[in-house]
């Protein structure tokens, strides 16, 4: 039987059709007046979709490289600074400190559970110069509460550098009210687009710190892109076909609110929002064990496999029987968790799939004891509850 | 919430990626090596997908199109035809007859059903040039049993003649075993790519009456095409990116049997039976009443509405609420059936998809007496025995 490829991977997600177009047409270079307009318009827009005055830049990379940009930029070798670690993303933030000299203080919470704010508070020194997190750590689909978090960091010195990478698009966030320093996104995320750009915003703070960091820093020297970029150029040369493409994906979350792009933004919110609790509740009535139930991602949602069973299976049977793709765990989670995505463009009726799919893998792969229906129905009522 | 445009229509039928691809990339001028390639290509694929040793032509313009060259083709004004009609399409034989002058003996069969065999038998005449029917009579979702009526016109002189343009990848065929002189395919319909192509094949039988018909004919002449085709080119400029897109279809189709097309579409064909099968079973569990129990389309599903109901209701609330596009009844079936198609590039996964919503709209806008998962679980068991 045909079978259509389904991406249910917490980055990449699907593709919005116009921004495949607009992507396929953009043979623009960029270093033109038609460049420029069109990079002004997608920060213009971007600082909405962040919801921020603060300046917002885009660079070339993964999200990865504005994490590094953050630590290059802010710090010195040297400098100490508070890593709130729950997953892989978060051992990512001390990685990347450490690698640039910084001594590293770790807080870190199990896998499949956020922090208290207590303990946050209680590690949190005046002589750290920042405080690195996720706001969504995609690994364990676990969310953490940056407001919680900005109310400690904002009255101090600390710098909040938030890795907002799945957590854009999925949660809200007030960045110039609570203080977030660094709010950084990706392009293979909420945005709909394939990998290849990051942004962030970066505030008067932060600008200030840089003036001491002496870190070396070239491609990733943020002073140096917003200086271009307040002149519609990029510093070096940019992706020029996804910077496209990320504009018309705004064009299209704007147009879910008739062209207001913050009211889109929260639409897109509580579609991932509806789209995880239909897909919790749907998994859960199937008899899986949530990996996260105290503090779910929007972006995704993490499913434990019973004991002596293989996550990878389950992930393997998705793709042969219905090419509908899943993630794996992630690093020591790998074969214990897999985690399905409803970030970015997906539906109510993808969800559907997914779950009309995860019950037939239930019952002929897990063999788990589960009737037709069981997890589309407590799907369903979420649906019709949200919906009404 | 987020609403993708999910297209259920009997035509214009979902497009396959590849094929999208393929249309863009179709720049080459048709009057060159290039294009005679890709061409003979495309032809040889259409044969081994129609099945017949035949001559396959195609023509740029809708079914319509090679239905009219079917007619002016093959008869001359004061030729008696029998046309067996069950709908809007039946209908359309007669009007393309009676435009080019036939003398019409008309075989209707009520919408929602077939013919009875016997009922054709005594009404096909010696005199008959031609007999006109359609394989799926798109209008009521109703299948024509083709093979019981080749076996009644196959001895005589009499021409049978068939829009297989929503039969073709829904139901098989033996054209040359049968005897089917001309068999009609569209490109908007299983073969996944937008409407403009038409295609069809011609028996030597066909080739013969050619000779002696006396009705004008230019851009629909089959035997000026037939010249201009065995050597790669059509007789007027043809619509490059479809034949591309055809092209790029067909591989994707024989890529669904490592390559072999003809198995490919028998694939096509079977998905296509198997997600209508789930797709009745779902509706009737869901209290729906089936316009054409007896004979039904693997094409489409007619679905009748309750009495007093309006179907435009249940199109309209499917699009509204989640952008899910069905066809209403045709002419007087307008208002009394809704449409949901299976031919072409749809999976399972739609088809839960397509019933999760209907469920929905049942309960809300129909306001049945239903349960959630009451259709799904009807599907899901008809997948689950199809796919062992």
């Amino acid at each position: 039987m045909i079978l259509k490829t389904r991406l249910f991977t917490p980055g990449p997600t699907p593709l919005l059709p116009a921004a495949q177009f607009a992507m396929a047409a953009a043979d623009i270079h960029h270093r033109t007046p038609e460049f420029r307009a069109l990079f002004q318009k997608v920060i213009g827009q971007l600082k909405i979709f962040v919801g921020t005055q603060n300046d917002v830049l885009l660079l070339t990379s993964s999200g990865t490289g504005a994490m590094e940009a953050s630590v290059s930029n802010l710090t010195s070798p040297g400098d100490r600074v508070l890593v709130l670690s729950a997953g892989k993303f978060g051992e990512r933030w001390a990685d990347l400190a450490k690698a640039y000299g910084c001594q590293v203080d770790l807080l870190e919470a199990p896998y499949g559970k956020t922090f208290k704010i207590e303990d946050v508070k209680a590690a949190l020194k005046p002589e750290h110069k920042a405080l690195f997190v996720q706001a969504s750590e995609t690994s364990t689909a676990v969310s953490h509460d940056i407001e919680a978090i900005a109310k400690l960091t904002k009255p101090t010195a600390t710098l909040l550098v938030v890795d907002g990478i799945t957590g854009l698009g999925t949660q809200r966030f007030d960045v110039d009210g609570w203080g977030v320093d660094i709010l950084i996104g990706g392009s293979q995320k909420a945005v709909m687009i394939p990998p290849g750009l990051a942004y962030l915003s970066i505030s008067e703070k932060a600008w200030k710190a840089m003036e001491t960091s002496t870190n070396p820093r070239y491609y990733f020297d943020l002073r140096k892109e917003r200086k271009n970029q307040s002149k519609g150029e990029t510093a070096f040369t940019p992706s020029v076909a996804l910077v496209a493409g990320l504009g018309a994906a705004l064009d299209y979350i704007a147009g879910q609110a008739d062209g207001d792009l913050a009211k889109g933004r929260d639409a897109l919110i509580d579609n991932a929002q509806v789209n995880a609790r239909a897909t919790r509740a749907g998994l859960v009535a199937l008899g899986f064990t949530l990996f996260a139930p105290d503090s779910p991602s929007a972006a995704a949602t993490a499913v434990a496999v019973p004991e002596g069973m293989d996550s990878g299976e389950v992930v393997k049977a998705l793709k042969t029987r219905f090419k509908l793709i899943t993630a794996n765990g992630q690093g020591t989670m790998k074969g214990k968790i897999f985690r399905v995505a409803h970030l970015g463009f997906f539906d109510y009726l993808d969800t559907v799939a997914f779950l009309g799919a995860a019950e037939h893998i239930a019952k002929d792969t897990l063999g788990l004891k589960v009737e037709y229906g069981q997890g589309l129905t407590a799907a369903q009522k979420v649906f019709a509850a949200a919906s009404k």
